[in-house]
């Protein structure tokens, strides 16, 4: 005993704590399908799903037979038994009509054709007069969609036993927009960098791009243009092409066709050409030769995304021609392949508009019914650029002979980029659910999109992906509640924020209620806290120069529609950029209910006032504050609620592992750094104008204007 | 009964398969402590590990208790039980004298002082009459080597029954070289991005810092420097030295100390002078305020690495100083703190040298004493630049006043970059086992390096990191190897190749003596079969432009000697590069042995004929070929080789898991493809000057010069 001293009984604990051998990085995303925690409801599962029959050797059914297995084993244990016949309680029967003789026998002949070539039925059905579940379709990647669906309601503790559910997609192209580059840089990207390996494709393709195609099937995604619309034409070129074709290769089983931007310069770059106008005859030839090498290697290519004349980049009005002109010469090529044209309405003129706000509608509304028809005019949820909030765009039921494509952002641009916690199906809700008053009452954003308005053969909803290298995908681990809602959404976009956030949290953590409660308030109030604490009350454009990482509201050099002085006008006499009458009249661009809304100041939206109004630092708010008075209010409210958020994390430390609350911990903290640092940049920059004091119950910055002022950060990501 | 009809039977067969929850996915490097599989040999261990004694809490004894709870726990299944003294069989006792009061009372100070400040003892001792093991050493950072190594026995099998270690490092600054740039792209990477996500730092550190810093503390590097060595003076402002002294926060506990590279304009660039010339007073005050700065946050920073008047970067001769001149300026600022100055030989004037191979000697020998004793001078392996083979560089031996620190490549500029299979140790066996005559036979280059050759207090090796973002760390599963064998030969330059591979195979993969076999082999092999399908026979930097991807010995527009002609000096005459006196005279830069032996066509190593002489095509070679046959000879053999890797790589399959299996696969046939790309375009363009054929019993190149000389690859990694 002589060499024990001290020690031992400190040591004892030391060893207690038990690690587990992986930590949970998030790399599973939605799809970890750990074990059903709740006892009973696993023997419920299992009880039901005592055997499964599912036939079929399609690329598409192998692939939802992986995952069938993989979410079963995990989640209940063990994987059942396989039967060639239902003769007992207990069977989950999959399959097409094509693939599954049992299938075909039931003769579902009317509700499967409601579900159409994606959708499927999950219903509780007596087979032999055993209880039987099934999962049916009329596509193999119907049955594909039909899986993960019956694994959600398993990971999200559903009730099984009166099940009967049909589903069908609203939007036909349902498309993420990757805006990377040849060299795997991202823009806006803020999660590593670009997925795409270009360098060691198409020999060598990674585990992930598998796991990529899952995660987006998983949510009914069912395209990706895989580079950035700033477009690059080497891209287009054979060696590219061959790589394209491989990734291709990879996500076809899961229903995911490949879309690339197409450089309306490319004729001239890769093609030897001198021109790349759209009327010359030997470009239509090149682009159709060019189309034809594209469908040789992809047969089920989807077709171009573009990008034109729009801050700098090439495009038809170069020649003098139309966007239509621009779009019609790809239109015709893509077409006999059953190609589209995805052609994006977000333009940037070479001259600086009165009101950038209005420029899109301009250029677009007149070309209305000059699109071929397949055609879309993608157009992005407001009029300026991803901003916090914004009013839904004109355009929107501004152009009925037209199918107008929807595009969101998913990456956080202009929403605290990599760390901050903003979840985003509000803002995708808060649009779709905009009415548009086109066809009277009722004529909302969304019905334009998904066709419905005006009964358009095809409709789309694109979403500008956040998706990267990071381990995680996203950086932040609640982003990818954002990649989840805008695929749910695109889907079906009458599902609710709430819901749609509930689901991910169930399958993304855990189904303890302890944990949801707290985790979807965050979640449903944090977009409205980060508008708070970066543009409240409708101001827009205000943040840094170029990499647009934190607050600028004094960028007021360079050309006046990307400077932040041009969007909030704020001077002695007020704040704010008038649209009204009087002002730059962008509100005429709205049907003239929502013109006269948004115009008036009694029935605009205090969300938008200064968005549409010009107003004096003493106008008289709704809370009966000066309009200075509520602006202070609402950033402190806005820097005040990341610090509730940070509360609310707290509370649930423990209820999941620790990596993954470490890294919200830590990300909490900074957005709450930040979020101080927007309220006072931008409070102490435009008291230098209201010469109004900060009411003395809110603490005074810490900083001076001219700190902030500062700060340079070079090397921000997603440049 | 009905609905069953076929596909029953096919289907059973399919969910057989059974797949592990967690991919391999090579995260886990050296350390993956799977279960032992050799039950005999559990049971040994076990018997020989039934409790631990392991107290202190320090930050390192932590993390070394962290690491072998983690260690024993995979190997053995379960941690062993904690005990306070050693009263039977089988105790495992760890510490310092001061840490542990049973190693204090062994009395092992004789064999302690030995072991020196990062050395330890592994020895098997009977205590108190029982049978234990101990790890006991001087410091905590040798108790954390000491676990490492007690692990890896573990891990690679070996026998603990009368084992007796005693460790100590043989160099004492062991570094890693960043080439990382702050916008996350590397130079030279092949392996992704930057693993420092700079701009979250310093509020959030990754995991993965851990785990960077656990790997490279197993193999006893000691240092890392962040930054390229194509500087940029930003890291040095307030805003990056805080991130850094994070990074530094979570590598301390490891041995870790971080070091930067130093711009020199720094005080120019972001210190608002007006010169950065070293004996400026002004200037010298800068450093000194900053340095001072840097170890207010960073109380162990290491120091300062320099590329000084080299490509293009800012250095003391643009003031007409020397190089001494410029190092001391550092050296001076950061000696107060114990910091040292490693001061790069890899020089290219601004004039064109007429051998760029003399540059270095002929520019810092006239140095030699100058530099002050907290300087090292970092000199590459060989005279030109990382080629797949070089002689060893002329200055080791030739600045006995001066400690050399040698540089080694881990990352594969010119070794196939990220996708090609080529264990470097044989390169750095090779060099440093290199006899420099400096102080007569027996003056090898690893004598130089470690400083026993002229007795410094000081000595160094840096090896140029080949880590990045992907997953499993370096891209190409074997390229780990390249990082794990330059932390070995570090610590210990005396290990065979063989022994490291053997060590790193077992830990990496499995102890399946039917998979080491091969596998060693391979690798053993490979950096030969490398060179052969490259540059075979002294040929050197010949690849591509600017990536230096492929070859590219056709290229000759711009500086002389950034081309491939100026190296291989092909004619029709003949072929190499004149190094002897009636050519550039490099020769006599080495000791007289030497450059008798190199400048002598009769001695001269084949492997370096080419370096060293111009020849005629017809010139007969040791195989009786002419050098034309021999040349054809080489580059089909290597390419030829490669397949023989394939079959080798074909015959383990199913020994370990699929994922490695299958990307090691997958990359050996690019390496397959570019071998042949390699050995066709340089016969086809070295023909046009040979004007002989290719012998009739080698298949014909497939595609043309002209062909390959069109390739471009404007967006390959590492640029």
């Amino acid at each position: 005993m002589k060499y024990f001293r001290s020690s031992g009984l400190i040591l004892l604990g030391l060893f207690l704590v038990c690690k587990p051998l992986f930590a949970e990085d998030g790399y599973r995303l939605w799809l970890r399908y750990e074990p059903i925690q709740d006892a009973q409801q696993k023997q419920r599962y299992q009880s039901m799903l005592q055997s499964v029959h599912f036939p079929g050797n399609s690329p598409t059914l192998k692939v939802a037979r992986d995952e069938l297995r993989r979410g079963l084993s995990g989640l209940l244990g063990a994987f059942p038994s396989l039967t060639r016949s239902v003769t007992s309680d207990g069977v989950l029967v999959i399959g097409t009509p094509a693939s599954s003789n049992i299938i075909s026998a039931l003769h579902l002949d009317e509700n499967l054709q409601a579900a159409g070539k994606e959708g499927y039925l999950i219903q509780r059905l007596d087979i032999n007069g055993k209880s039987a579940l099934i999962i049916a379709a009329n596509s193999d990647i119907g049955v594909l969609y039909g899986v993960f669906h019956f694994l959600r309601l398993l990971q999200t503790g559903r009730a099984l036993s009166g099940i009967a559910i049909a589903e069908s997609p609203r939007i036909r192209y349902r498309l993420l927009n990757h805006w990377d580059n040849l060299d795997r840089t991202v823009e806006r990207g803020y999660a590593g960098f670009s997925l795409w390996d270009w360098h060691k494709l198409p020999d060598y393709t990674k585990p992930r791009y598998t796991d990529y195609a899952r995660a987006n099937a998983s949510i009914g995604i069912n395209g990706t243009v895989l580079t950035n619309v700033n477009a690059n034409a080497d891209v287009l070129t054979p060696q590219y092409l061959k790589k394209v074709a491989a990734l291709a290769d990879v996500f076809r089983p899961y229903g995911i066709r490949v879309y690339l931007t197409a450089r309306f310069s490319a004729p001239v770059e890769i093609g030897g050409l001198e021109t790349a106008d759209p009327l010359e005859p030997a470009v239509v030839d090149w682009w159709k030769q060019k189309v034809g090498e594209i469908y040789r290697d992809i047969p089920d290519f989807g077709g171009f995304l573009v990008k034109a004349n729009s801050e700098g980049q090439p495009g038809p009005q170069d020649y003098h021609r139309t966007h239509a002109d621009g779009a019609n010469l790809l239109a015709n090529a893509l077409e006999p392949h059953g190609g589209i044209v995805m052609w994006r309405a977000f333009v940037y003129s070479s001259d600086v508009p009165e009101d950038r706000a209005k420029q899109a509608y301009n250029e677009f509304t007149p070309l209305d019914g000059r699109f071929r028809d397949n055609v879309l005019v993608q157009v992005k949820n407001g009029p300026i650029d991803f901003q916090p909030r914004e009013p839904f765009h004109p355009l929107f039921g501004a152009m009925p002979h037209t199918p107008l494509m929807m595009e969101f952002q998913i990456t956080q641009e202009y929403l605290g980029q990599g760390t901050h916690l903003v979840y985003l199906a509000p803002l995708y809700k808060e649009t779709l659910s905009s009415d548009t008053y086109a066809k009277g009452k009722g004529s909302y954003v969304a019905q334009v999109v998904d066709g419905s308005l005006e009964h358009h053969r095809i409709s789309g909803i694109a979403g500008v992906s956040n998706i990267g290298t990071d381990r995680n995908w996203t950086s932040h681990p609640f982003a990818q509640a954002n990649w989840y809602a805008f695929g749910r959404l695109a889907w079906d976009h009458t599902l609710s924020s709430a819901a749609i956030a509930d689901e991910w949290i169930r399958m993304t953590f855990t189904n303890d209620e302890a944990f949801i409660r707290p985790v979807k308030e965050m979640m449903l109030t944090s977009r409205a806290i980060a508008v708070n604490y970066m543009t409240p009350l409708g101001l827009h454009h205000i943040m840094g120069r170029g990499h647009h990482y934190g607050p600028a509201p004094w960028v007021s050099q360079g050309r006046p529609d990307w400077t932040a002085v041009y969007y909030h006008r704020a001077d002695t006499a007020g704040i704010g950029f008038d649209r009204t009458e009087s002002g730059s009249n962008a509100v005429s661009q709205y049907y003239p209910p929502v013109a006269q809304k948004f115009g008036d100041l009694e029935t605009c939206p205090e969300k938008f006032l200064l968005w549409f109004h010009h107003l004096p630092w003493d106008y008289t708010t709704h809370s009966g504050r000066t309009l200075w008075n509520e602006l202070v209010h609402r950033y402190y409210q806005g820097a005040d609620s990341v610090a509730w958020m940070q509360e609310k994390w707290a509370s649930v430390k423990g209820m999941i592992d620790k990596q993954r609350y470490d890294k919200v911990k830590a990300f909490l903290k900074i957005q709450h750094q930040e979020a101080v640092w927007w309220r006072n940049a931008c409070l102490l920059y435009f008291q230098t104008y209201s010469r109004r004091p900060i009411p003395e119950d809110y603490p005074p910055p810490d900083q001076s204007l001219e700190y902030y002022r500062t700060l340079k950060f070079k090397y921000a990501p997603g440049q």
